[in-house]
C-alpha cells in the first residue's frame, strides 16, 4: 500500500517549499531595508506599506539629520561588536568542532575496527549494508554540515536583527503599526530563513549520501543523525557563550548604572551600553536561532532514524520516509500565510494591539498547521505501516500518526499560553510579584522563585499527555514527530521570538541617540510585549526539546540495542539520579559565570565613572570597547567547563558505566531538567515584566507601587537582575543540555553497545 | 545455618538497649534540671559537673534576681506558645489521621473483599497466611501507633528544648562551656528518647502482632509497614505546619524589626519575637524530630518488609529478622559513649572549640558504630541466606550486608561533611557569597543559587555510590540497611541538630531579657555553630530520605508484584515526569505559603509599631500573642494543600493509572526531590552564615565587608531572608514527600495491584 502523494511529487515538494521559505525571507528583507539609514533619502516618499511615507507626527528632532546619523552610527557599533564577537566565538568553536569531528570518526570506526568490508544489517538481518567505517564518515561529514547551518543560522539571525534594530527606532518616529512592521518582518526574515535553510541543506545531504547508500537506508539515516549533533553542539556554544556575554553586560550595565549611578537603562554614559545591546544579538539572538535550528534538525533525525528501521525504510518508501520532511515544508508555507496576517491583513494602530497580534499568530499558525498536518498524513502516507517499537513492529494507521503531530502542536500552544499567564503583567501571577516588593526584595524573590515553580505543573502535564498519546499510537516515532509538530509552526515562533530583542535594542539606541519620551515609549510597548513573547518562545523551546531528547533517548536505545531500561537495576538507577543532578551542576556552573563576569563588569564601569572626568556630565564618551572585550572574554572562558560537562559526560557515561547507565543519565537528565529550565525562565520573565509593571504604572495597582525610584521599585530591581541569568543564561542552556547529550549518545550508540561498560566488564 | 547470637538473646538486647537509652536520656535531664530558673536556688553550690558553681565571671546584672525571673517569664511564653500550637495542630492532624485510618482498613480490606478466610501466602505458596481483612487492621493500628509515637516524639522534643533554652542562657553567664554543654545535653535527652522510644515502640508492637500471626510472618511484616506510614505522615504536617510557623514569624519579625525599624534581631519591642521563638521549637525542633524519626521507621520498616520474604523470613529466623533493630540497639549503646565525648571526657574553653567539638560527634560515633555494625553482622547474621530480589531469591554473606549498611554510615558522614563546608563560612564558598553581598543583594543570590545547585554534586555521588554497592550486594535489602546504617548514629545527630535551635532561643532569651554583650556574643558564637550542625542534620535527613525512599519503593515494586519498572514504556515515562515535577508544585506551595504568612505578619508588626504608643521607646509592651496568633492560623491553613498533595497523589495515581505509572511517579519525585532539598537546604544555610560572617567580622577580609548596617550586610539579610523558606520550610518538607509518598505506596501495594489503574483498564 502507497501514498497517495507519488515520490516524484515528494522529492519536487520539499525543496520547492525550501525556497519559498527563503524567497519569502528576501523580499521579507527587501521591505525592511526599504527603511533608510542615510539621511538625505529620509523622505523620498511614495513607496507601498507606508514605507518612505512623510513622518506622520511632529517629534523634536525630527528632522534633525543628525538623529539618523546617530542612529547609523550607534547601529554600527553593535552589529561590528556583535559580529567581531561571534568570530571570536568561532574561532574557539572551529577547534572544538575539529577535534569532535576527528572523535566521532574514530569511535564510529572503531566499532567494527576500522574495516571496509561489507556487513549485514542491523534490523533486515537478510540484506548487505556498508561497512561501519563509511557510517563513521559520513556521521562526520553529516556533524560538520550541520555545524556549520547552525553557526550559519546563528550569524543570519545577528546580521538581520542588527540591520534591523536602528530602522525599527526610525520607524517609530512615524508610530507604533510602523515600527512594530519593521520589528517583525525582520524577525520574519530570521525565521524564515533558519526553518527553510534547515530543511533545503537536510535534504540536500540526504539526497547526496544516497548516491553512496543507494538501497542501504539503515546506514544512511544512521550517518544523517550527525546533522543533528552538529547543530546542537553548535547551539550549546552558542547559547552558554551568547547567555553569559549578554547577562554579564546587562547584570554589569544595570548594578552600577540604574542601582547606583541612578541613571536610566540603555543611557549613553554607561561604559556597558553597548556591550549590552550586542549581547541581545548574540545571546537571545544568535543563540537561540542556533538552539531551535538544533531541536528542528534532531527531531527530523530521530523521526528519520525510526523511520528507516520502520516499514518505510524496510519497504523503501521514500514519500513515507520523508513524512517529517514534509510536514516541516507545510509548516514554512503555513507560517508564510499567518505572517501576512500580522503585517498586511491587519495593521497595528495602538499600542495595546501589540500583543494580541503576536498571541494571534501563536493561534492561526496552530489552527492552519493542523489542517496541514491532516492533508500530509491523509496524502503522504499509507493508510497502514508499521513502526519499529524497541525489537517489535507496531501497525499504525495514517490518522494515528495525525494525531502525533497534532498533540505536539497544540501542546505547544498550551505551554506557549501557559507560560504568557505567567509572565505577562496582565495577570494575577505576575501582580502578585509586583505587589509582594512591598516588603522588600527578599519577599518579590521568595515570591518570583514560587510562581517559577508553580509554573511548571501545566507545561508538565501538556507535556506527559503528548507523551503518553504518541507514544501509544505511534511509539518513539510517535514522539518524534509530536516534536516535529511542535517546531511545525517555527517559522513564525522565531519571529516573534526574535521580535523581542530587536524591539528592545530599539529602545536602546533611541535611548542612546537621545530621541524623545514619545519614541521611547513606544520602543518600551514594543519591548514589553516582546518579553512574554521571548517567554513564549522559550517555552516552546523547552516543550520541544523534551519531546525531542525523549525521541533521541528512544532512538539511542534502539539502535544501542537495548529493549528494557529498569529502574530496578542499580546501573540504571544511580544513572538516573546522577543524570537528576547534572542540569544543578550545569546551572551552578553557569550562574557562577554570569555572576563573576558581572563582578568584573561592574569593577569597569565604576572605575570609568570614578577615573573619567565629564562621564556622568555626558561630555566625555565612555570606552565601550573595554567593556566589550570583557564580556567577550569571560564569556568565551565561561562557556568552555559547562560545554565540556554536557560534551563529554555521555562519552564517558557511555565508555566506562555501558549504555544502561547512559540510558538512565538521560532519563534523569530530562525529567529533571525540562522543570529547571520552565521554573528558571518563568522566574525570569516574571521578575522582568514586575519590574516593568511597577515602571509602566497603568493601573491604579501599579501607581501605588511605584514610581521609578521607589522602594518597591528598587525590590522589583534586584529580583529582575537576579532573574536575568535564570532566563537567558542557564535556563534556555538546560533546553540543549537534555538534547544535546542524547543526540551525542544516539550517534556513539554503535560504539557504546560494541566497546562501552568498561568499568562492568572488569569488576 | 543460624546466626552466632541466640534468639532468646536478641529478644533480651534489644529493649535493654531501648530501655538503657531512655535512662540516659532521664540522666541527661535531670543534669539539665539542676540548673534553675528560680534565683532563690541560684548559687545552692557544690553539684557535680559544675552545675551550681558559683558564677565564674562578674557581670553586670549577675547576681540581679530580676534577670533570672525575666528568663523564666520568657520561657514561660515561649513554652505555652509552642504547646498552644502543637495542640491545635494536633486536633487538626487527629481529624486526618482517624480518616486515613478508615481509608487503609477500607482499602486494604477490600483486596480480597472484606474476607475472614485466610488465603495462600503470596511468596511461600504452599503456607496459609492470615485474611487480607486482617492485615488491614493491624496495618490500620500500626499506622496509629506510628503516628502517635511520631507526634509524642516532636512534643516531647518540644517541651525539652523550652526546658533547656533559658537554662542555656543562665549558664552563659558562668562560660561558654557551661551553656554549650547544658545545650548539648538536651539536645541528647530529645536523641536519646527518640530513637530508644521508636525502637521498643516498634520492638513491642512486632511481638504484640505476632501473637496473633504466629507463623505468618509475610503479614506480619506486612502490617508493620503502617508504622512507618504513620509516623511519616505525621512528620509531613510537623515538617510543614512548623517550617510554614517559625518562618512566617521569622521572616516578618525581621522585615520589620532588622530592615525598617534598624533594631537588633530578637529585640523584645519587635511584636513577633515571642513568635519567631516559638517557631524555632515547633518546626526545628518538633518537626525535625518527627521527621527523623520517621525515616527510622520507615527503613527498619522497608528492611523487615523484604527480610520477611527472604531466607530470615520463611526460615523463621528471628535473629536475622530482627538484625534492622539490632544495627539501631548497638547504635543506642554508639551513642551513648560518643556523647560523653561532649559532656565528660572533654570540656569545651573557648568559641573556637565549639564547631570542632561538634564536629568529633559525627566522627566518633561513625568510627564506632562501624566497629558495632561488624559485630553485629558477625554475630546477629548467619555467614549466608537469601535475600528477595524482584521475583527470585540473591545469595548473600553476612560480611557483604556488613558492606551495606557502613557504606550508608559512611556516606552519611561524606554528605555532613561536604554540606559543611559549602554552609560554614570557614570555607572560600560562603565566603565568596559574603563577598558577592558587595555588588549587592542580586548578586549575592545569584552566588548563593549557584552555591546550593553545586552542593549537590558529591552527596549525589555519595548517595550513587551507596545505592550501587549495597544494591549489588543485598539489592532492596541491602538499600534499606544502608539507610539504617546512616541512621544508625541518629541519637548523636539528633543531639547535635537540636543543640542549633536551642542556642539560637538562648540567644534570643539573653537578649530579650537584656543580658549583657559579653553574653549575647557567647549565645551567638554557640548559634553559629548550630547554624552549621542544622545544615549538617538537614543533609542527613535529605541523604536517609533518599536512600529510605529507594528502600520502601523496591518493597513497593516487590509487593506490587512488579519485576521490571521499564522507562520505555509510556506509563513509566509519563510517571517519571510528573514525579520530578511534584517537588516543584509541593515548593512552590510552601514557599507561597511562607510569602503570603510573613506579609500578614509584616503589617501586624507594623500596625503594632505605628499604633502602640511608646513601643520603639521601650516602654510599652508589644502584644505578642496577635503575632503567635497568625502564625498559628496561617500554617494550620496553609500546610493542608502541599500535605494533600503529598496524602493523595500515590491514591490518586495508584487508583487511576496503576502500579507502573506510581512506580514512575516515586522514581521521579525522588531523584528529583532529593536535588531540590540539598540545594534548598545548603543555599539557605550559605546566605545565613554569609550574613553571620559579615556580622562577626572575624577577618580582614569579613572586616571590608562589614559592619551591620553597611549596604554589604544589608544585602546579606536579604539573602538570608531568601534563604528561611528554603532552608526550613520547603527544602527540609521535600524529604519527607519523597519517603511518604514511598510508604503510603508500600501500605496501600496489595490494593492497587488487584484493583488499581482503572483508567487504563477501562481505555
Amino acid at each position: 500500500m502507497a501514498a497517495l502523494l507519488s515520490d516524484l511529487a515528494t522529492e519536487i515538494l520539499i525543496p520547492v517549499a525550501a525556497v519559498v521559505g527563503i524567497a519569502f525571507a528576501l523580499v521579507q528583507w527587501v521591505l525592511v531595508s526599504h527603511v533608510k539609514l542615510s539621511p538625505e533619502k529620509q523622505s523620498a516618499g511614495g513607496n507601498k506599506n507606508g514605507y518612505g511615507d512623510y513622518l506622520i507626527e511632529e517629534e523634536e528632532g525630527l528632522n534633525d539629520h543628525n538623529v539618523v546619523v546617530k542612529c547609523a552610527e550607534i547601529q554600527n557599533a553593535i552589529s561590528e561588536g556583535a559580529t567581531s564577537f561571534l568570530f571570536t566565538e568561532y574561532q574557539y568553536v572551529g577547534i572544538f568542532m575539529v577535534i569532535f569531528a576527528v572523535l566521532i570518526f574514530l569511535f564510529l570506526g572503531s566499532v567494527e575496527g576500522f574495516s571496509t568490508k561489507s556487513q549485514p544489517c542491523t534490523y533486515s538481518k537478510d540484506t548487505t549494508c556498508k561497512p561501519a567505517l563509511a557510517n563513521a564518515l559520513f556521521s562526520t561529514v553529516s556533524f560538520l554540515l550541520g555545524a556549520i547551518t547552525s553557526l550559519f543560522s546563528g550569524f543570519l539571525g545577528m546580521k538581520i536583527a542588527t540591520y534591523a534594530n536602528a530602522r525599527t527606532t526610525l520607524e517609530a518616529r512615524k508610530g507604533v503599526g510602523k515600527a512594530f512592521i519593521t520589528a517583525f518582518r525582520s524577525g520574519a526574515v530570521m525565521g524564515f530563513l533558519l526553518a527553510a535553510n534547515g530543511l533545503l541543506v537536510l535534504y540536500i545531504t540526504i539526497n547526496l549520501f544516497k548516491l553512496y547508500y543507494g538501497e542501504d537506508w539503515e546506514g544512511l539515516f544512521e550517518s544523517i543523525t550527525g546533522y543533528g549533533l552538529g547543530g546542537s553542539s553548535m547551539a550549546l556554544f552558542g547559547r552558554v557563550g551568547g547567555g553569559i556575554y549578554t547577562k554579564a553586560a546587562d547584570v554589569g550595565a544595570d548594578l552600577v548604572g540604574k542601582v547606583e549611578r541612578n541613571i536610566p537603562e540603555d543611557d549613553p554614559r554607561n561604559p556597558a551600553v553597548i556591550a549590552d545591546n550586542v549581547g541581545d544579538n548574540v545571546g537571545d539572538i544568535a543563540g537561540m536561532g542556533s538552539d531551535l535550528f538544533g531541536s528542528y534538525a534532531e527531531s527530523s533525525c530521530a523521526a528519520l532514524v525510526v523511520a528507516s528501521i520502520s516499514s518505510f525504510g524496510i519497504n523503501h518508501d521514500l514519500t513515507g520516509m520523508c513524512y517529517p520532511l514534509l510536514i516541516s515544508s507545510v509548516g514554512i508555507v503555513v507560517c508564510l500565510v499567518t505572517t501576512l496576517f500580522a503585517t498586511d491583513f491587519f495593521e497595528i494602530k495602538s499600542v495595546k494591539e501589540i500583543e494580541p497580534a503576536l498571541k494571534k499568530q501563536l493561534i492561526i499558525s496552530t489552527v492552519l498547521m493542523t489542517i496541514g498536518i491532516a492533508i500530509v498524513s491523509w496524502i503522504g502516507l499509507p493508510a497502514k505501516f508499521t513502526i519499529y517499537s524497541f525489537g517489535s513492529q507496531k501497525e499504525v494507521a495514517n490518522w494515528q500518526l495525525f494525531f502525533c503531530v497534532a498533540i505536539g502542536l497544540w501542546a505547544g500552544l498550551v505551554i506557549g499560553f501557559v507560560t504568557e499567564y505567567y509572565t505577562s503583567n496582565a495577570y494575577s501571577p505576575v501582580q502578585d510579584v509586583a505587589d509582594s516588593c512591598r516588603t522588600g526584595a527578599a519577599t518579590n524573590v521568595i515570591f518570583g522563585l514560587a510562581l517559577g515553580y508553580k509554573s511548571v505543573i501545566i507545561p508538565i502535564f501538556a507535556i506527559a499527555v503528548s507523551i503518553f498519546v504518541s507514544f501509544s499510537l505511534a511509539a518513539m516515532y510517535g514522539i518524534a514527530v509530536a516534536a516535529l509538530g511542535m517546531l511545525s509552526t517555527i517559522a513564525t515562533g522565531l519571529a516573534i521570538d526574535a521580535y523581542g530583542p530587536i524591539s528592545d535594542n530599539a529602545g536602546g539606541i533611541a535611548e542612546m541617540a537621545g530621541m524623545s519620551h514619545r519614541i521611547r515609549e513606544r520602543t518600551d510597548a514594543l519591548d514589553a510585549a516582546g518579553n512574554t513573547t521571548a517567554a513564549i518562545g522559550k517555552g516552546f523551546a523547552i516543550g520541544s526539546a523534551a519531546l525531542v531528547s525523549l525521541a533521541l533517548f528512544g532512538a539511542f536505545v534502539s539502535r544501542a540495542g537495548i529493549s528494557t531500561v529498569d529502574v530496578l537495576t542499580p546501573k540504571v538507577f544511580i544513572g538516573l539520579l546522577v543524570g537528576a543532578m547534572l542540569p544543578y551542576w550545569f546551572s551552578a556552573m553557569t550562574m557562577k559565570s554570569v555572576g563573576s563576569a558581572a563582578l568584573k563588569m561592574v569593577e569597569e564601569v565604576r572605575r570609568q565613572f570614578n577615573t573619567i572626568p565629564g562621564l556622568m556630565e555626558g561630555t566625555t564618551k565612555p570606552d565601550y570597547a573595554t567593556c566589550v572585550k570583557i564580556s567577550t572574554d569571560a564569556s568565551i572562558k565561561e562557556m568552555i567547563p559547562p560545554g565540556a560537562l554536557v560534551m563529554l559526560t555521555p562519552l564517558i557515561v557511555g565508555t566506562l558505566f555501558g549504555v544502561e547507565t547512559l540510558s538512565g543519565v538521560l532519563a534523569g537528565a530530562l525529567v529533571s531538567g525540562v522543570q529547571i529550565a520552565i521554573s528558571a525562565s518563568n522566574t525570569g520573565g516574571a521578575w522582568d515584566n514586575a519590574k516593568k509593571y511597577i515602571e509602566a504604572g497603568a493601573t491604579e495597582h501599579a501607581r501605588t507601587l511605584g514610581p521609578k525610584g521607589s522602594d518597591c521599585h528598587k525590590a522589583a530591581v534586584i529580583g529582575d537582575t537576579i532573574g536575568d541569568p535564570l532566563k537567558d543564561t542557564s535556563g534556555p542552556s538546560l533546553n540543549i543540555l537534555i538534547k544535546l547529550m542524547a543526540v551525542e549518545s544516539l550517534v556513539f550508540a554503535p560504539f557504546f553497545a560494541t566497546h562501552g561498560g568498561i568499568i562492568f566488564k572488569y569488576l
